[in-house]
């Protein structure tokens, strides 16, 4: 089987869990030794890296002050993701419009200087578009 | 001109009408006989492929215990679409999320092991992409 | 850089502002002389094209009966776009089934008899697909 090379746009918070559980059932199905992915998060969905509760060494139940196990859920199943080769990218436009400072970010997370030239440039590379 | 070879990607119950609309508008456009049409729906989307009211008799209308016209006009839709070369697909793993066993499924519908597999190997086929 | 294309598919009107800022922050980025940009609009999507305020010489404010500034910033910034070499197309059945006349619409604004038909086309050209 050729390569399958498969970017996923996210731009919405909601739309999280739905594409990592996309990008699972894909992985389990075609092979993880058989694909290339690449998530790009633009608009407010960049927000969902920049969960406070994450931490590289915690969970979110152990972290102070932290109430919502379900965001850092979403981190801890993308960290997993990282770790199979998938890759993660936040648009820089996206992460100043919501102050998000970069270097806050998990370590699994590129940055990029736009969204849209990211999720251009990998189509025109081959890659398939999904909007989950 | 050349053949055009589209797929939609359904995701969402509340997409299909919108889906199904714009699939009769581009076979009225480019002509049936110029167009590939595959549609792939997973997550809440395949249920509507299991309307308790279906079946390749009968209306909505004359079936036992059924109140949802709407749902039914949806398969419909689908059924003449088929007829007119439509591929409908669905994703295994969605149908097993929500309990939906696929051998109760209309005839006009393919399961797929994975719907994200399916996406991607159409676009390299030279598809193009649609989210309706 | 090879030169960059890309299209914007827009069905819902809550839509248009994030795909505006996406095109602005596109534009940005790969720099207007590298980037070829048609947005179309399909489903309600088609009327923001038809805002009753629009008048090609005046602004919103400035229209009699007019009170919603948002709706005109939008097709300023779509006029300004426009002005940059961005393409914008309306899907003519969705006009019709909104009884929108396209002799009124922007004249920035070109009327496609499919929108998927168009969108289908334009990714055979190798166009990027992005749904904002």
């Amino acid at each position: 089987m050729a390569r399958m090379k498969v970017l996923f746009h996210v731009n919405e918070t909601e739309r999280w869990q739905r594409a990592l559980l996309n990008i699972i059932n894909f992985i389990n199905d075609a092979g993880q030794e058989n694909v290339d992915i690449e998530v790009v998060a633009n608009g407010a969905a960049v927000s969902a890296y920049a969960d406070r509760c994450f931490s590289p060494k915690g969970s979110c139940r152990a972290a102070a002050g932290c109430g919502n196990a379900n965001e850092n859920d979403i981190i801890d199943q993308m960290s997993k993701l990282a770790e199979m080769g998938v890759k993660f990218a936040a648009c820089r436009n996206a992460l100043r419009a919501q102050s998000l400072d970069e270097n806050t970010l998990p370590s699994f997370v590129t940055v990029v200087s736009a969204g849209i030239t990211e999720i251009a440039r990998k189509q025109a590379e081959g890659y398939a578009y999904i909007k989950p």
